[in-house]
């Protein structure tokens, strides 16, 4: 499957559940095939894990480190805000940098990342965006709130981009919401044409919100975290919520705050190191 | 959760993708509590595995190793021939000893195993029982195969103790086998006291078998030691098989040779070295 070559040295960290294997490649270069990722991603007959993050040289001045994020299918994605505390945390605790802000190339462009000093890590996840077009989604004019008919019956719903889809819904007791019937059917309604993630929120009180996320093409997830920042802009664009709201996730909680239109998303978090490990070259089944 | 202390040093490995924590304590004493096992057993907050094996120093002459199994919910357990496979290698691979046999005490008692010459171990797996009450079954008189009522449907089924209790039904097409509706059923069935594993047999030839198994309070799994021993047990007994078979399980080929009755059920199969890992003290989530 792969060419001998000595063990790969790997971390395996976690942001509120959302698991990664952490690869240090600033000293030297580490080539992955998509079908080494994906034995590797095996939760059986490899490591397993969420994502694969691979921590690089900086690619120009300006930044300090770059990062790509590859999916357990071998594929490489654009962006994880749990996997962007689980970076900041591992180029910390590893003496690979010792800034507070630390600003990383990633394929979606340049973010910086700033420890915190009880050891959370604060990611700048950007602008939200909530124009029809700019999700997509099919609607005749910009609302705060909209209608979607699912199989005859209707759902109320908000719309956000964190340069992802995203669908927000509100719910009186988040342990009792449809997740895996609403869900899938949301995900791929003719009105989101690039399907959607899809978030189920209770407001608790004005700081602090219950949330769970069905994700596009994963299913429900333990922490989604655009998805925390999607529930808390809608929220607070529907007059429900605070500017700093705590959001309760299934796999922990998160920080997340939004001064309002014109400001980004800050999302403080956890990130954890679980082990360090030696990856041996895949052994045929 | 635990008190600090060094990390602790183990090996990730897996026989047919049944999956396992082994640690050497052989030089020195590892003390594990039940909720940092289930910590470590979680698959994304902590490493994942079915189960930690613990190589610890031959508790008496006449064996060279003693070895205590876990499950992942943290209880001590006897008996798993897929991780017997990986403590063989385990402990010839880190040159634990040289010995190509191997003795081994359990906590069901001595058992002996024996690293191939190409790198498979051979597992005696004890003498197969099939009285009812040695499995236990409600049954009025021993048959080589027995009709039980599931649900107002009749279900032939014969029924082997490898130490665990069996039943094994023979299948046309093990792909379309009833393996998520018909295992619990039997699993909880009122003549099985002690509930049972569920094994679905497709005869493809004498010397060949293609098996799935529902365990006993776990499900469908990928590969399972006992259940291959069971099935060729009472394919031989029913007289549709050599005494030398192929199992083609979901993870993999098992060889199974039972001589019959009077005779212990060797059990030949891979196990594989995933990665070398070293568990940091769980961190609160």
């Amino acid at each position: 499957m792969t060419a001998h070559r000595p063990a790969l040295r790997f971390a395996k960290m976690h942001g509120l559940g959302n698991d990664f294997v952490v690869i240090d490649a600033t000293r030297k270069a580490v080539a992955l095939q998509p079908d080494e990722i994906r034995a590797m991603a095996d939760r059986h007959f490899g490591v397993g894990f969420d994502q694969l993050l691979l921590v690089e040289p900086a690619p120009h001045a300006g930044v300090d480190f770059g990062y790509r994020i590859f999916n357990a299918d071998g594929g490489e994605v654009e962006q994880c805000g749990n996997g962007a505390r689980c970076f900041a945390r591992f180029v910390r605790d590893r003496g690979l940098t010792d800034k507070d802000r630390i600003r990383v190339q990633t394929r979606a462009g340049a973010i910086e990342l700033q420890v915190l000093a009880g050891g959370e890590v604060r990611v700048d996840m950007g602008a939200p965006r909530w124009l029809p077009a700019e999700i997509p989604f099919a609607a005749d004019a910009p609302a705060l709130r909209y209608r979607v008919d699912v199989q005859g019956q209707p759902v109320q719903l908000a719309v956000v981009s964190m340069g992802n889809p995203h669908a927000v819904l509100c719910v009186a007791d988040v342990d009792r919401a449809p997740v895996a019937q609403l869900g899938p059917l949301l995900e791929r309604h003719a009105r989101f044409p690039q399907r959607v993630n899809v978030g189920f929120m209770q407001v608790v009180a004005p700081g602090r919100i219950r949330l769970r996320v069905y994700e596009r093409g994963t299913g429900e997830t333990l922490a989604c975290g655009t998805g925390a920042c999607a529930a808390v802009v809608a929220g607070r664009r529907l007059g429900l919520l605070d500017a700093c709201v705590r959001v309760s996730l299934p796999g922990g909680d998160l920080s997340i705050t939004w001064q309002g239109e014109g400001h980004t998303v800050l999302m403080d978090g956890p990130a954890a190191c679980i082990y360090d490990g030696r990856w041996l070259a895949p052994q045929p089944r």
